[in-house]
Parts: C-alpha cells; sequence; structure tokens
C-alpha cells in the first residue's frame, strides 16, 4: 500500500481531514473534491494533486467513491489499526489527551502513562473501558517493552521535555508528539511533531496587533 | 511597526521561535543566522528571508545583534503586551491551558474561563498571581465586554464547538484557538488557528506505518 517514496508531509497532515469528510459522507456513494477541499481547506486543485500521490484519480463531474477512497486513505495513515500510545506527564494535559484519545481518536489507545510526581505515579487512571496506573519515568523502557508502546506523547513543563525524549528514543520509539514549550533534538529517523502553544497564541497576537494598527490608521 | 502588507503566515509562525531563541542569547551580542535557522527548524537562507520582510538585514560574517531584532520582532507580535485571553472549556484541557499561559507564556493573560457544567461553572481558578471565577457559557458577550478579551481558545468536545465560535465571533473577538477537533466556519477577518490532535496523532501513524513497511521489506 503506502509507496517507497515518502508523500510530501503537507499531503500527510490533510489525509486525517479527507478521512474525517468521508466519514460525514459514510452515507453517500461519492463525493466531489470540493467538498474534500472545503475538509482540509485547500482548493480542489490541492486535493487532485494530494489524491493523486495515493494513486487516485476521481472522476469528472462526479468525483471519488467513498468507500474505497477511505480505504485507500486509512491504509496509508493505518488507520484500521489501533496505535499504542504512551503518555509522559500525566498532569491535566495529560489527562485532557487521554480523554480526547479514549474518545475522539478510535484509531489510538493509550497504554501507558508516566509522571514523576509521587501523588500521581501508582494512580489508576480510565482509558476507555479499562484503566491504566501511572508508572514512574524511571520504568519507561520497560513499560514501553511489554505495552508495545509506538507513539509517545509529551506532555510535561520544557525543562526535563529533551531528558524525556532521549528515554523514549533509548527505548525505541521513532514517533514523538511533544506538547513541551522545548525544542527537541532527535536523531535521524525519528519524527517529531510539535504543538506549540505559545507559539499558537503568538500568531494569533501578530493579527490582532495588525487590526489595532489598522483600525488606528482608519479613525485617524 | 507592522507595514500594511501581511507577512506571509509561514513567517508569522516562525517569529515566537526567533524571538525564543533570542531570549536564549540575550546575553550575547549577535546571533547568526544559523542559530534563528536552528531554533525553527529552516535554513539560513529562510530566516533572511523572513526577517528582511520585518526590514532587518543582517551583517554578513557576523549575524543580527540580539538586542535591536529582538524588539523588531516584538513590535510584529506585540509581545511586550499582555493581551487578554478567554478560555470556553475549564476541564482538563481548559485547566492545562491556563496553567500554561500562567508559566510559559508570559504575553498572555487569562481573563475569563467559561464552562457549561454546573460543578465547574462559579469555581475559582488560579491565574499566575490572581484567580478567576468561571463562568456559565450564556455570559461570554458580557464577561468578555466587561474582561476586554481579545483572544479566546476553544478547549471543548467537537459537538458544541460551531455554536461557540459563533458566540466567541458575535461578541466581536477575531482571534480563535481552536483545540476541538470541529472545523469552525467563520466570517472573513476571524482568524482562527487549529489545534488538531487527532490529526497529529495520524501523521505520527503515517510515518509508523511506513517503517514497518519498510522492516518488512528489508526482512523478506
Amino acid at each position: 500500500m503506502t509507496g517507497q517514496t515518502p508523500l510530501p508531509e503537507a499531503t500527510v497532515t490533510r489525509l486525517p481531514l479527507y478521512l474525517r469528510a468521508l466519514a460525514q459522507h459514510a452515507d453517500c456513494d461519492t463525493i466531489s473534491s470540493q467538498e474534500l477541499a472545503d475538509a482540509a481547506g485547500v482548493n480542489p486543485a490541492q486535493v487532485r494533486k494530494d489524491l493523486s500521490y495515493l494513486g487516485s484519480n476521481g472522476v469528472r463531474g462526479v468525483g471519488y467513491r467513498v468507500g474505497p477512497l477511505g480505504e485507500l486513505i486509512a491504509s496509508f495513515t493505518a488507520s484500521h489499526k489501533q496505535w499504542p500510545v504512551a503518555i509522559v506527564g500525566m498532569g491535566n494535559l495529560g489527562q485532557a489527551l487521554v480523554n480526547h484519545a479514549g474518545q475522539r481518536a478510535r484509531d489510538f489507545v493509550v497504554v501507558a502513562g508516566f509522571d514523576v510526581d509521587p501523588r500521581i505515579v501508582g494512580s489508576a487512571v480510565e482509558v476507555g473501558d479499562g484503566t491504566i496506573e501511572v508508572s514512574p519515568i524511571e520504568s519507561l523502557p520497560q513499560v514501553v517493552a511489554d505495552t508495545g508502546a509506538t507513539i509517545a506523547v509529551i506532555a510535561t513543563p520544557p525543562e526535563p521535555a529533551q531528558q524525556i525524549c532521549d528515554l523514549i528514543v533509548a527505548s525505541g520509539i521513532t514517533s514523538i508528539l511533544n506538547f513541551s514549550a522545548a525544542p527537541l533534538v532527535t536523531p535521524a529517523g525519528v519524527h517529531v511533531r510539535h504543538v506549540d502553544l505559545a507559539k499558537e497564541l503568538h500568531v494569533l497576537a501578530y493579527h490582532e496587533q495588525r487590526n489595532r494598527l489598522r483600525e488606528e490608521a482608519t479613525v485617524s
């Protein structure tokens, strides 16, 4: 299924959005590239380009067949499996991610949680239908080996993040979602996605600042 | 400071990363474009292009002067102000964002929190040195007017997100950070940044899937 040539990263980030649109059209036979485009915030030409990388070409005036396209995309993002996820940092953010994964991201299951706080370590956390016990961070390599976790989420303050990242990489995990404010250095072959809350807020602040200056310019 | 022509969005997203690198070099006179590039995950040519949009050109073989460049970038992202932020959805994620904003993002101050859960509404939440009381969602327009909140964060499940977004926009806020899984429809002039957790996990799953198939191909 997944070819030898990697898809462009921007295309990869849109596949889940296409899948979501397809799920919403599950009772339809076909979906137009415009509908897919709306779901991903791009234009239809980009949709056709993205899907052509996957080997799918829509029919002019008809669009794409919903079922087969969903299966094709799922074969790339492997969304027919449940990926085992480990979360490091089980404070409010870690807890929020557990809830999210349990309720919203059916393709992922949280199999392990880690923390350094003795008040949190050993506590039970509800995960979907079951529970997991929060493990001390030192046990990460063993727990990753035992649970088969393949994706790790760092939901800690920035200070310990690099050290935790090194521990995660040493345990053999090659996919990391980083919610800490720290930029992480990793060896080649490790994929890191960085969700940087302060950055997102600063981008909005830039737009706010522009709006203000424009309003001031209009008034004066 | 901020010119009439908007900066490219990708440039805007890198400005906070440059600022962070500058803060780490606060005791230096100059910083190289390579050091700035490392902080933002781009190459030095991109750094020079980004900063030329701001009107700053480094000196060949020397780089950029740390202090003046910091002030220049701050004038665009307005990071010398404290932007008032309202958070809608004060569950684990909302709480995590309050903590984050209080401890990590000095340029933002949470001035209001909203929820629909009667167990949460009315409770006091620590914000930096003070506290705020969680307000019922119905009071959003009034509380936004009273507090002057200019940025709203949606930290709710996807189902109510569009309705909440409409309420936020009606209250006059034009900058929204969306943590819900729902895509939001907004009028022109409203900026939405979407942090989509399921999407980030799916992108990692794509890379994991590729790794597996490559390993299988190597073994067979």
